[in-house]
């Protein structure tokens, strides 16, 4: 007979679950299932990076909404790490244009604007408002989001992660209301992409599924879903070290990374996050691989309290232990970036105070960040 | 390195997923996370057997009621296997007392009655017109489901099955719009079922994960969800056979037969359930037992062309092989029934045109099905 995962000997049996994003996933699922598409408006503004024109995103979309005579409007001014100003600059293109439904193309930039201009098209927020729930009302546009790399799992979340440049940091938007209503998952997009691009983003959703199980909202059924996301991307870890990827290496991915998307939206993260948005913010690491540089330690970290639930994830990758875990993520990471003893300091004390910290299963002091800075 | 999931050597990476229930699960989570109860209206309609009276559900929503100050109505005049005819005299009782939403506690037979009740408090229906959504508006009660058996699934899934009197069978009502607004489940409302009430239901709803995985809507991300259903379930077979049942028993069962809920709420149903509908209708056997007595004779057929599918579902259940799995179910049916000849012919003759046998992962021929029956 088969255990359970146990959390501490205790099998947490409370949890809450709801996500409400219709799921399409698989080849060309735009067309074949476009009612979900093309039923949530009359006009609609596309917010997309100038790769959905590569990767046949973009022809897709507005086929589908040429053949249902749906008017269109193209917003491609996306920046990386998209600000609350290019997200008021998508707002007012979308007003202008009378958008009543938005659809986002690529990766996490034009799915976050994406959020952020359906909020503000319906609600007058100031910046500050912006990251506030309270301020909000029910009204926001309707999104469908067509993701084009496999990583942020932001198809399927509440949260739109936006520079905030008042407060010199990365901000949330997170509100149940900027659930897309619908995700068209279709790997065929993501074949063009290269190495750091693939690799990355896949190391970032691994995250969101660890970070899941490791994390105070942990519980049985988003260990489950972790875990088979866990599993589909660490299948690809031989394909992503050589890049020789097959089609099925890249749907394993975009599945996994989208069941990591479920557990990101349940749990949100956890240290890992916070340390890597450190990174990410004042060394320009990028985002998946600022998270990568992190993960190990903090398994590593947990496996002290915890050395069950570590063991198994472990072992849902396929992995016989932490030290073959590193070797792993070494040979994907190549040359590490160096920390100064000053960076290590300031970053540990930054961390120490974000909110996803106390949200880690075993919650590390502010000594166990040093710590684990120390050791990237 | 770990293989998923594969259905006759192609992984099927083509899906659709969504469930939009609210689910709540844990001890006391009714007064916990009232919100989403009090949340959907103004005057509730309470739609229950007896047995909540006893087992403290009833209680406990009463009391949160109170709290709110939310006026509330009971209508306990709920028979099994629900008719069309008692879920209108549930429609006149709501109509006449202005309910805004519906609270349905108990097994199976309220909640389907609730969602029956649900749909004609807002639309007029014939008794035909009420099995074709082709005649639905979008205009429904919202509901809340607390089951108080794990096996159903009901509180997550968009079906109702009523006796339909003029078809002289079991119709089902399958609608978004049933789709429950929430589901609360508290294992201790379980904790007073007899063996009966608790075996064959969690039969029901391992029925439901494994004919999941075997039907042609089984993907990879369903499977996930079915495969953790029958590993929870599955755990609890020992303390089932002595009915030796500790509260984290009861939780595995009632979080088991939810997931099989989800599943089936987007695989529906195979040949098991037609077989044993067939069982229950002519020879009155209850759906539960009805279906485990037909569930390991599809598995052995489907073994035939699948055979790494079922021997993963086997080893998730903790079991070596169909023999060892026939000797558990064995012991939970005991002494079976006997099917006459022409009971064989006849109920091979009725299943063959059900819409579930096509349904199947390998779909049977009559022939099949009839060997099936010989062998139950």
């Amino acid at each position: 007979m088969f255990s359970l995962f146990l959390f501490g000997g205790i099998f947490i049996m409370y949890f809450n679950y709801n996500n409400p994003v219709h799921i399409h996933f698989g080849e060309n699922c735009i067309r074949q299932d476009a009612e979900d598409l093309i039923g949530q408006g009359t006009r609609a503004l596309i917010v997309t990076g100038k790769s959905s024109e590569k990767n046949g995103c973009l022809d897709d979309i507005c086929d589908v909404l040429e053949d249902h005579s749906i008017p269109y409007t193209v917003f491609n001014d996306i920046i990386p790490n998209p600000t609350v100003a290019s997200v008021r600059r998508g707002t007012q293109f979308a007003k202008d244009f009378g958008a009543d439904f938005i659809i986002a193309a690529g990766g996490g930039s034009p799915m976050d604007t994406a959020k952020g201009i359906a909020l503000l098209a319906r609600q007058d927020l100031s910046n500050d408002q912006l990251f506030h729930s309270e301020y909000y009302t029910q009204d926001v546009l309707p999104t469908v989001m067509v993701p084009t790399t496999a990583g942020t799992g932001s198809e399927v979340s509440e949260y739109a992660v936006l520079m905030d440049e008042e407060a010199q940091t990365k901000s949330s938007i997170s509100t149940p209301l900027i659930y897309p209503k619908a995700a068209y998952l279709d790997y065929r997009y993501t074949r063009t992409l290269g190495r750091n691009s693939t690799v990355y983003p896949a190391l970032d959703a691994l995250s969101h599924s660890i970070e899941g199980i490791l994390s105070q909202r942990g519980d049985a059924m988003i260990t489950a879903i972790a875990m088979e996301s866990i599993r589909s991307i660490s299948q690809c870890f031989p394909a992503m070290e050589t890049m020789e990827l097959a089609d099925s290496h890249r749907e394993l991915l975009l599945y996994g990374a989208c069941l990591g998307g479920l557990v990101l939206a349940h749990t949100s993260t956890t240290v890992v996050h916070a340390m890597g948005h450190s990174l990410t913010f004042s060394k320009g690491i990028v985002h998946g691989r600022a998270n990568a540089l992190c993960l190990p330690g903090y398994l590593r970290f947990t496996a002290g309290a915890r050395p069950d639930l570590v063991s198994k994830i472990l072992h849902n990758m396929g992995l016989e232990s932490l030290d073959e875990m590193d070797d792993v993520f070494n040979r994907f990471l190549g040359k590490k970036e160096v920390l100064t003893e000053e960076e290590i300091l300031e970053f540990t004390r930054i961390v120490s105070h974000k909110r996803n910290v106390p949200n880690c299963l075993v919650v590390p002091t502010p000594r166990d960040i040093e710590i684990m800075f120390r050791n990237l």
